[in-house]
């Protein structure tokens, strides 16, 4: 049976879901090497952050009087800062990718539990964010496995879209 | 009856449809108050400028011995720049959208006409970030459509999403 989360419970879930991420594509970027990769994850981290902070004022404004507790785990499922280095790009970009898909699902759908009106707006417009940032990442999942080795997508990239 | 164009002239067409959409993006982010909208005008005008360095790139490598021509107008049915200060935001983001959906179907169609592999990959891996750029302008839209007025809009950007 799936959980009934409180509107306090789905922003501090969501909260902490963005600080993942950030944390994600910030040891994402330093592991990979091409650097047409490295700049759009430094996009989508910058990205997150903000995100994060659009929650912690949509908080503020929906319960001015309670504090911030960041659950254990936020709602995507994305592999732990340990486990990226030992992942494949591809599967690292998969994960990524899929972790996207539930961000805009939740914030599309947690929307509709929300009354203050600006607050729905906001997840609205964070759930349409989301849906680009699928977008940016799987056309380099794309052309990544358009490749059979990681070498050969590594040599067209510095070739073709430049250092 | 649809005229046929030869890979030269699609190239061509391309890298002045590229111009065009810098060009665009450029005024656009002058006129426009918003500051968030405007950071990301102002990230789609590098993108598509990018787009058009690889484009010729492309050009280079299947023509070496010629000269780029461009055309009078690229593919794309953007307003003249004259026209950007008298169009409403929202007629302003259409016209981009569209500009967008139909470079995506552009380069995706194209490519198959490309023999050369890599200049293959490049127009897909084109195709699919003009689908990203889509979905940036959309997220944009969707919350300006939100709000009776521009003035409702601008106020809500600038209290939530940041000066």
């Amino acid at each position: 049976m799936e959980e009934t989360l409180t509107s306090l419970e789905i922003l501090q879930k969501a909260i902490k879901s963005e600080v993942e991420a950030f944390q994600f594509y910030n040891k994402l970027q330093e592991v990979v090497e091409n650097k047409v990769l490295k700049k759009k994850l430094n996009f989508l981290k910058r990205e997150e952050k903000k995100h994060e902070k659009l929650l912690r004022n949509i908080f503020k404004n929906q319960f001015p009087k309670e504090k911030i507790k960041l659950p254990k785990k936020g709602f995507t499922p994305l592999p732990t800062i340990e486990k990226i280095e030992k992942l494949s790009l591809e599967s690292l970009l998969e994960a990524a990718m899929e972790a996207e898909e539930i961000s805009e699902k939740f914030y599309r759908e947690n929307s509709i539990l929300i009354n203050d009106e600006n607050s729905k707006r906001l997840l609205i417009y964070l759930s349409s964010m989301e849906k680009s940032h699928y977008q940016i990442l799987k056309t380099e999942y794309d052309l990544l496995t358009s490749f059979t080795s990681y070498e050969a997508y590594k040599k067209f990239s510095l070739e073709h879209l430049g250092p």
